[in-house]
């Protein structure tokens, strides 16, 4: 009795984006574009298709095996009878000489074209993040990459900090050569300051006294003397793509006890995190200590008259070619694994008392980990 | 006899998605968030699921009807048996009080969300882009963004005209300050000058000789004397988050008659663009007769030696909170209409010889257009 060959249907990747909005395609090509293109794995070989505009340059650049002419796939297409071809029918053409019925797929996948080809007979399966397990671990260049964007991040935060100590306190509020120093201000310099170090910065946080009880918020108008000032600084190198991110949190001028005491608990709390970061330790426990620890020093978390107070947001995450990545430490959790980057970044936020929030970045290391950041923490500010 | 009402089952729209990546997100919420969030148009009601960390803000900032928890909703969801909700399941717990089963889900929705819509029974409708047909039509507000940044764009170029002024040549290079004048150097000062009016300027071409014969080559490296440079800026105000968009073709040094022509030729084609934009006029047609015009001064387009020469990519491009949106001058074109904000870019690009491009941002406005660029267009730069 003869037996059929009953092989596995073989399962072909398939990416329709822009890798300047698509890190892993990005990382899965090294080739950045601005306008959505077609990126394939199919039976090992790695395809890209281009228009002419970007075909020259994905050919010198691009790290695939193949750079496919979408222009010439396009006339195949109509000599196939299709008349106006879509970009799902560039990929089919393909994928029938490939004979690949079955595809994998980001989550982020567009539905619309999700939706023509499965019209077309295809299987799709939606991978979520990480999409390539490896992005998770960081290489040396990767490491390098990162550390390059850090120095320039902590460059650009001494300006601001030189900037605010020079600053003399005028009925409670900050001043410089004769004027109101803003908030605005000291962001510009500080994204002045990395674009001159080819790091893009955006939404860069300066925010004082009660704008900093919002953690997102990016701070505008004048900067209060006495009251706590965040500075949350997260440029992307042009020139390598990857992030750096690093937090401080300073005070200009006489403070009180209680914002004093603020500052120490969140400042022992992050160093607690810290030393619990290595190799196989569970993001969610580390999470859930810091959510202890604040509670037991008397900082509850929870609503008050409508608003969020205490500590309401995830104590660290990967940082890569995505601001935001996988691990997670915060309440869904993940566990941290040897060459992880990540932030570790408590903070507590009490309108009426003020916020603090101190960030490091720190590479998982087999028994515990190394500081990417190099930066002192120290929360009074010395007049100049 | 009684006739039982049968009404069109409602549909509401669904956005998942951060808005620093997704401009329809941005364009319906004025509110900028670099995380995932879900967004939904209801029976006229236009409704946010906020997190707790952007609780705040989302409620100061977005301009919606209102802020729903999403943290208040997990716990109805799992009040409703649901173990660990989902984001899908969040949309889920809305959408049942409104006895909505239809929705209309932007082109690039992500199919993960998508699949699990349906598996819970929802049919969802998909949406090309102009999602929001008003977003290219730009109001008096929008059209004073994009100039801003357009102002901010050509001081940016100036200032680095003038550098590129003073250089001097030597061996057939621009040298300045003793040393070799390059690509990076003139990117980063128009990257910082943009930078100091909140202009954040990516992947700035600063392109001479064979490089700039690539149309998205970036340029690297010493910048060459009596050969074209292609300046092309397009930087995103980081305050409006509206682009703008300007390209120039310049020379420093002695020249040669055919690279002249070809400038000529860009600029004539450019100006003859210019003249037929406005209301009611066919983008095909208007890149169509480019072609031609490029065609019948004897400059020809297609592959040469494996490589592509001429004129081979659009004419224009809607300009807005994207760098590239409708409508389109192009093959496939798109009707002009008022209130439409394009660039008329036209290029010719010869290995051997060089490449020009010459881009201005206009206004379509009844009769014509209103040049939203006020920059000159001369090819040889004048020692200063």
């Amino acid at each position: 009795m003869k037996r059929a060959a009953v092989s596995q249907p073989e399962i072909a990747t398939l990416f329709i984006a822009a890798s300047e909005q698509d890190s892993n395609l990005y990382y899965a090509t090294r080739f950045i574009a601005p306008d959505s293109f077609i990126y394939m794995e199919i039976k090992g070989e790695r395809l890209l298709v281009m228009s002419d505009l970007e075909m020259d340059r994905a050919r010198a650049q691009a790290s695939v095996d193949r750079v496919l002419s979408y222009s010439e796939l396009e006339q195949k297409a109509k000599a196939q009878g299709i008349k106006d071809p879509t970009t799902v029918d560039i990929v089919h053409v393909v994928l029938k000489e490939f004979k690949i019925r079955r595809l994998l797929v980001p989550a982020n996948f567009p539905f619309i074209h999700a939706t023509r080809l499965q019209e077309l007979g295809y299987s799709l399966k939606p991978k979520r993040d990480p999409f390539y397990e490896q992005r998770v671990v960081k290489t040396a260049d990767e490491i390098r990459h990162i550390e390059t964007a850090q120095r320039a991040t902590e460059d650009a935060v001494a300006a601001a900090f030189e900037t605010v100590r020079r600053a003399t306190i005028e009925r409670g509020w900050l001043h410089l050569d004769g004027e109101v120093l803003t908030s605005e201000r000291i962001k510009k310099l500080i994204n002045v300051k990395l674009m001159e170090r080819d790091c893009v910065a955006q939404h860069t946080i300066v925010a004082g006294g009660e704008q900093a009880c919002d953690p997102h918020n990016e701070g505008s108008g004048p900067l209060p003397a006495g009251r706590s000032i965040i500075f949350d600084v997260f440029p992307r190198s042009a020139t390598s793509r990857y992030f750096a991110d690093m937090s401080r949190t300073i005070v200009r001028g006489a403070t009180t006890p209680d914002l004093k005491r603020l500052y120490q608990t969140v400042k022992d709390a992050q160093e607690e995190a810290i030393e619990k970061v290595k190799d196989g330790a569970d993001g969610m426990k580390i999470h859930q200590g810091i959510c202890a620890r604040f509670d037991k020093a008397g900082y509850k978390t929870g609503l008050v008259n409508g608003r969020m107070q205490g500590y309401f947001h995830g104590t660290g995450h990967g940082v890569g070619l995505d601001i935001h990545e996988a691990p997670r430490i915060s309440r869904t959790g993940s566990l941290l694994q040897e060459g992880h980057v990540v932030t570790v970044e408590p903070g507590l936020y009490y309108p009426g008392l003020g916020a603090v929030r101190i960030e490091d970045m720190v590479l998982v290391t087999k028994d515990g980990c190394r500081n990417l950041t190099d930066f002192p923490k120290s929360f009074e500010l010395q007049d100049s």
